[in-house]
């Protein structure tokens, strides 16, 4: 006997658990839930998913995920179309949205600069940033890639793309995380948040 | 802004939040890397769900998963169609196999007796299985049902029902697990295994 008594069940297995953190055991296990569900409830979640990547599209301006040509953030008029963020990703996106600190525009790269993946500059959005930056009325960029070294590779590639524009760039702050101790906070993140001290406000 | 810049992702992350175990954020990391694959490759995701939710079926003696009427362990000829082990669920009959110590058939009863959620007798294949021993040359039902309330309950029901057929009925081992310390064993499996001690063979 096989692992699995049904040929159609191991090929449903053998998919769910092609998703990444997946194993085998929890593939099993999910794949046994949706056979519990009725045929209509099991055609709307594999409808969902076609769906998704048949019809969603990337922002015109943004590139972010979109419904329509462009996304709710670049077609909205509530906000500040002179700030632009650049994030690594659709789930940074997201991340900043969440903090509710944010009322600008985006601008997905879809990467970090990283020669050891073969990702170079001309792979990620950054051309299209650079345009952005000429042709829109964009006063300041904000850099919130990730911080590791693709990440300030990629920082200092745009900032240095952007120089001649007059444009002002700044970066998220680096330091110790809200609510840490400093004897767990890793050193070189320490000694960079001594050296780049602000100004105490009371 | 919504939660996610998306109607068709934020249906699709719901979907897959859906399943046991997958919470939002996990949902979204599996249907961004979905979204990552090419079209063809996410139908075929799509499609053994659907196919084998559509397709699959019940074996027609045993009541496991199988593409054909009956499935392969009922049909097989080097299996002993004497013996049957009764399980609980589809899963149970791949734990007993994958132990490599069983030769038999087996019976899926789609559950176990619990007045709590209203599951009773006749909510099971519980018929079934009396009529097979009843009808064919079985000469051992092996009850392997969880050492839960409800499969003590279930245990004692079958064992009733069976008793005046004149077939042998057996109940898995229970005992502290191979590989357990006594001191982190709980009290009853400990004092049950004492009771029923068996044998000490060399």
């Amino acid at each position: 006997m096989n692992e699995y008594p049904s040929i159609l069940l191991d090929s449903a297995v053998q998919q769910m658990a092609s998703l990444p953190g997946i194993g085998r055991k929890t593939a099993l296990r999910l794949v046994l839930n949706l056979l519990r569900r009725s045929p209509e409830e099991v055609d709307a979640f594999a409808g969902a998913m076609t769906k998704l990547r048949r019809e969603v599209r990337y922002c015109r301006c943004c590139h972010n995920l979109s419904d329509a040509e462009v996304c709710p953030v670049c077609s909205s008029r509530s906000r500040d179309r002179r700030v632009v963020c650049v994030v690594e990703n659709v789930r940074d996106v997201m991340s900043v949205e969440n903090t509710g600190q944010y009322n600008g525009l985006y601008h997905v790269l879809g990467g970090v600069i990283s020669p050891m993946d073969g990702i170079g500059p001309r792979d990620l959005e950054i051309d299209s940033l650079v345009q952005r930056v000429e042709q829109e009325e964009v006063g300041e960029v904000i850099l919130a890639l990730p911080a590791t070294m693709e990440g300030d590779t990629t920082n200092f590639y745009i900032y240095r793309r952007l120089r001649d524009t007059g444009v002002r760039v700044s970066q998220i702050a680096r330091g110790v995380a809200v609510g840490n101790e400093l004897e767990y906070t890793d050193e070189i993140t320490l000694g960079r948040s001594i050296v780049n001290r602000t100004e105490f406000r009371a």
